[in-house]
């Protein structure tokens, strides 16, 4: 079991990477201590891996995008407190980032913090959002209005959760692996591009935990002095100013992951555009990369310039007059711009279109 | 203006302490503002200190210790999003403890996090609550269950609010500034002894500014390397686990401040009687400092030995068998014991009822 040491501001936290489950024993041996588990991961293992739990200390969590509001958190308050929770409790949660979300928040505003041990279950979580102390809620018809910042104090991952995901939700964690690692460097980006088949044919347990813990790695670099987000962590956003938007004119038919990709191919023809990347690395990382590993590709009608336009505007981090957009530029360095108008957007977008008509 | 400047883990922030109002005209500089404003303070104020403030930049919000939970946080985020709030905004929110609780857990959890001045008008916010970062909201039948830790970016506190203050609430936070100043050491122990007359008859304004500075330089020397309330930050608790049971015991009849002093009496008796404090200095404490402060005293049914043995069972931070104390010792320095039974409450409680006879 290797381990990644992160440093945060409001408390040092450790992420266990494993090949196997056993991990799950010890969890038996801490005292005040509850589960929370997505209903979805129960009904998988409930008779294997979890058989031995006491019900009195589980909560099944049904999950869903529009159960991640406060009124969750209050279940989840309220089953606590039914327990006689105490603030030396130790909150176990299990399943993807809307239980990260969900149950994060609860453990952080419970008594101002409680013990919290994360076992992320998708890949997007392990890959990506386990680590860097964000949890979000949705608030009426704000996305992701409201959230804190606030780490497990550990984190148990074991890709074997990741076998019994669907397609979908596998690729869209892939999308932030990708990303992770092309803003990893050229070494890691040429890395990825020799294990994709690997990772995309679901069957190499070692490469997967391997990407695992590179994905985790760049992100902790991107992070490291700016946990509160106000700089350079902001770069993580490639892929996400112009995936976000997708999400939205799809209606999040386009999952994450794979809104994320297409960000990153419509930043890549933004950059090719404005020469700050080749044309040989461009079709690399289309052909290569990003291509190969989108999946779940959106219509037409999901890529709407006006309606792409109106949901870029909406972006939270927007805080000028032009569109923010994050490049990967050639030597893959990562470059924040914030002018980008509409008849820019609009010129890339109909590149967008045809290279997913073509591919 | 004097400044105290803070170190927190979240971010350092600063207090500035006023003998005027003039920084409000500062505020009227900050772009993105917006002012949440307790409607007693607003009614008090309103055609004067606040009378060129924009209606469209107010939310004037009601207070009551009834109303310090999720549903009121609600109303703010409403308030603000109606206004468009963006991530860039600045929250300046004026009023006491619950106002600092409500607006701060909205300011800690909209965008995970905006922009935030304090401007506490009571005695018990200006000299304690409004620096060591904790925001508190009661759920269902829990009080202080919830809450995060977020620190104001700045605090501005003028005396001169304390002018409109009850005398029941302006010896509230007397409570607090007479625990901090014995928490100080002999020196500012003595200090207080001596302006503790002044202070009273509420007349002298400059010796206010000077005690309010004090108890909140005590306070920041117990806060240090212990934010997150793991350690000696719990000392602070002098007077406290006595006094929130009788808060409890007379249903907050007796204000916050006013149950502190009457846990102190308690504490200092335990000491006592453990051999901790001499005679001499507990009669000191008794007739010159503590007993001239406690304006409004329990009744005896409210120091009903079971129901206070009781509460103080429920106390939060208790996790292990026996009760906890805090107590002051001779030498001006502070002991928590964790192993207080019934009997030596029974009897500590019984002296400390004569002794309010007596009085």
């Amino acid at each position: 079991m290797s381990v990644i040491r992160v440093h945060s501001a409001i408390r040092d936290y450790e992420v266990h990477l494993s090949e196997s489950f056993d991990f799950l024993d010890a969890f038996e041996k801490i005292p005040n201590r509850f589960y929370v588990i997505d209903s979805n991961v129960w009904k998988l293992y409930r008779d294997s891996l979890f058989a031995y739990l006491n019900p009195q200390l589980v909560l099944v969590l049904p999950i869903e995008e529009e159960r991640k509001n406060l009124s969750t958190v209050m279940e989840v308050y309220d089953a606590l407190m039914a327990r006689s929770a105490k603030r030396n409790m130790t909150m176990i949660s299990i399943g993807g980032g809307i239980v990260q979300d969900i149950t994060g928040f609860s453990a952080s505003t419970l008594y101002r913090g409680i013990n919290w041990i994360f076992v992320p279950s998708t890949l997007l979580a392990q890959a990506d959002s386990c680590i860097g102390s964000k949890t979000s809620l949705n608030y009426k018809n704000y996305k992701n209005l409201i959230g804190s910042f606030f780490p497990p104090n550990q984190i148990y991952l074991c890709p074997k959760f990741t076998k019994t995901l669907k397609d979908k939700d596998y690729f869209s964690g892939m999308g932030e692996v990708i990303k992770l690692h092309l803003m990893g460097g050229e070494v890691l980006a040429r890395e990825l591009m020799s294990n994709l088949p690997a990772l995309t044919a679901r069957d190499n347990p070692t490469a997967l935990l391997s990407a695992i813990e590179k994905s985790l790695a760049v992100k902790l670099s991107y992070m490291q002095d700016d946990e509160f987000d106000t700089g350079k962590r902001n770069l993580l956003n490639f892929g996400h100013c112009f995936g976000h938007a997708v999400e939205s004119t799809s209606e999040f038919a386009i999952p994450h992951g794979q809104a994320v990709i297409v960000g990153m191919i419509f930043a890549n023809i933004v950059a090719k555009a404005r020469g700050l990347m080749s044309l040989d690395l461009f079709h690399e990382l289309q052909f290569k990369v990003l291509l190969p590993a989108l999946t779940t590709r959106p219509t037409q009608s999901q890529l709407n310039t006006e309606q792409i336009m109106a949901a870029m505007q909406m972006d939270k981090k927007r805080t000028g007059e032009g569109l923010v957009l994050i490049m990967l530029t050639e030597g893959f360095e990562m470059c924040k711009v914030e002018d980008m108008g509409f008849a820019e957007l609009t010129s890339a977008n109909q590149e967008l279109l045809s290279t997913l008509a073509k591919a």
